[in-house]
């Protein structure tokens, strides 16, 4: 038993051509943020400010889809949404619907303790966030000219788009095939077992405005309690109709199961290309599959194994981009 | 293996003494509700289909805390919300932040059926039911006398309220004790094990602008898988933390629970005074278990047991209200 922690930059159909100008800046992210919460850790900090570190720092970086370079709606514009729990109280925040909060994390956390509710959106959690004196940039701030491009690639892709339930097809001859990918979320476990887990997005490229996804829905994005911490990613409605975070947790608590395999389980009953998650169990394992071509991840354990990858690890561990 | 219908009107601090004048029109409520979806579902009518006709009814009804007559925010406004999910296909759909749409969860239904998304909030669900044509009011229709007075009455009683973490409290002199009672929910099941479950709130009496509750969120107010649907009611919050009504269905899926004791046992684990809930399995069974002081509630099913109660039953399974 000891300390662990896990994060990710998101699930999805990460092609293994993937350039090395866009993979270099996001491996190193990851390494810093895993750096980042290692240290913390050790400096015996409590998982739920280790999270909150972690995935601010995450939300910073303009290479994933959270905080600034956040993805953009049909509309152009950032709707960021975030959640926290903390798994010896199922205390938790969320908010959705955030176009000028840098670190919609700590909102998500202020939600947590400094109001009667769990879940504010939208102009409300706006307000709140002014209220609260949180640092706040004019919408433009979470704006990528990468973004730009992605939403321009999608609606051209979409052309003749005629309802709402066509599924939004890549442009190949555009898309860098990560477009829809880089949701960040940490879990972390200390080594008395206090679990944490949180999640920041910028949602789905082109998404219809006002959308939430699995992200902010506790249970579905985020969740832990006395078992396990889960942060998932990949195609939020997808998570939402499986309560994947939850169910990671209910299948330890109700059948028995490992972390291991809770999660293995949850991830396989999902549709192929569809999730991912990192988790951590009280007693300090850490497990991060997938069903996707890939997900940008890194963990480490009290115990001293760690791991950087994206895409899986052959038969004998060992990827072209892990670390152990 | 038959068919069951069971709703809700909202669980709470109902008191014993609630005036006649308030509990004959909320019985003639759910009776008149109860018919209804009974005589659809001996109609063959779908259960997605019942469900939704029924909460549309309940939310018509300004008794109950749903569509007209939702209760109000600190700001007097109303914010509405709501969630639809079929059991077979794990298909949902769910709004919050509505103001002007007669029938919320009319809306969800449109959102699961008619976009590539799952929830849509505040300003772009508004936006999508003006482009769905539903139909709308402005948002005085749905305010009623009742719910200002509550709303006074509420920051009355918190006149001296420092920050938002101090619990609201009821002013005895002219609460009537209901006044954070009244979310609606419908589950069903035809005779072929298909099963739907649906719920409507208005939320919280002087809830902050923006807050979002238990009642759109996938299995904490609202789940249907093929074992079970479930519709929660009480302090959203609550129900929030401890993923409600995903946990009754996976104590079924997971542990072997039967539906009664997979209710009773999450029912069980709320604090006291903050849950209750109405839900019916594949095979037909029906429960209604709460732990607060009263729910407004009613079931059927086709082996002709049905029940309309406020208040617990007795040992005898007799109680003042209840019609067997």
């Amino acid at each position: 038993m000891g300390w662990a922690i896990a994060l990710h930059g998101g699930a999805g159909d990460i092609p293994f051509s993937l350039p090395e100008e866009r993979r270099a800046p996001r491996e190193a992210t990851l390494r810093h943020c895993l750096d980042l919460g290692v240290a913390a850790l050790r400096a015996n900090r409590p998982p739920l400010d280790v999270v909150e570190l972690v995935v601010r720092e995450l939300e910073n970086s303009p290479c994933y889809n959270a905080g600034k370079g956040s993805v953009l709606t049909t509309a152009g514009t950032v709707e960021m949404e975030a959640c926290i729990m903390d798994g010896n109280t199922n205390n938790c925040g969320a908010v959705s619907g955030l176009s000028t909060v840098v670190n919609a994390i700590s909102l998500a956390r202020l939600v947590m303790e400094k109001t009667p509710h769990i879940y504010l959106a939208f102009d409300g959690a706006e307000a709140f966030a002014r209220e609260q004196g949180v640092e706040i940039m004019d919408p433009s701030h979470f704006i990528t000219p990468e973004n730009i491009e992605r939403l321009k690639n999608a609606k051209e892709a979409n052309r003749v788009q005629i309802d709402y339930t066509q599924p939004i097809k890549a442009n190949s001859t555009n898309d860098q095939g990560d477009s829809q990918i880089g949701t960040v979320g940490c879990v972390a476990v200390d080594n008395h077992g206090n679990l944490a887990s949180a999640t920041s997005t910028g949602g789905l490229v082109n998404k219809m405005v006002g959308r939430i996804g699995d992200t902010p829905i506790i249970g579905s994005g985020t969740y832990a309690n006395p078992f396990c911490a889960v942060s998932a990613t990949g195609k939020g409605e997808s998570i939402i109709r499986a309560t994947v975070a939850r169910d990671v947790a209910a299948l330890m608590e109700y059948k028995g199961l490992s972390l291991k395999e809770a999660a293995a389980y949850v991830v396989e009953k999902v549709p192929k290309g569809n999730v991912g998650l990192v988790a951590v169990s009280a007693n300090g394992e850490v497990t991060m599959p997938f069903n996707t071509t890939g997900m940008f991840r890194a963990c480490a354990t009290e115990e001293g194994y760690s791991e950087i990858a994206i895409w899986p690890v052959d038969s004998n561990g060992i990827s072209e981009d892990s670390q152990k």
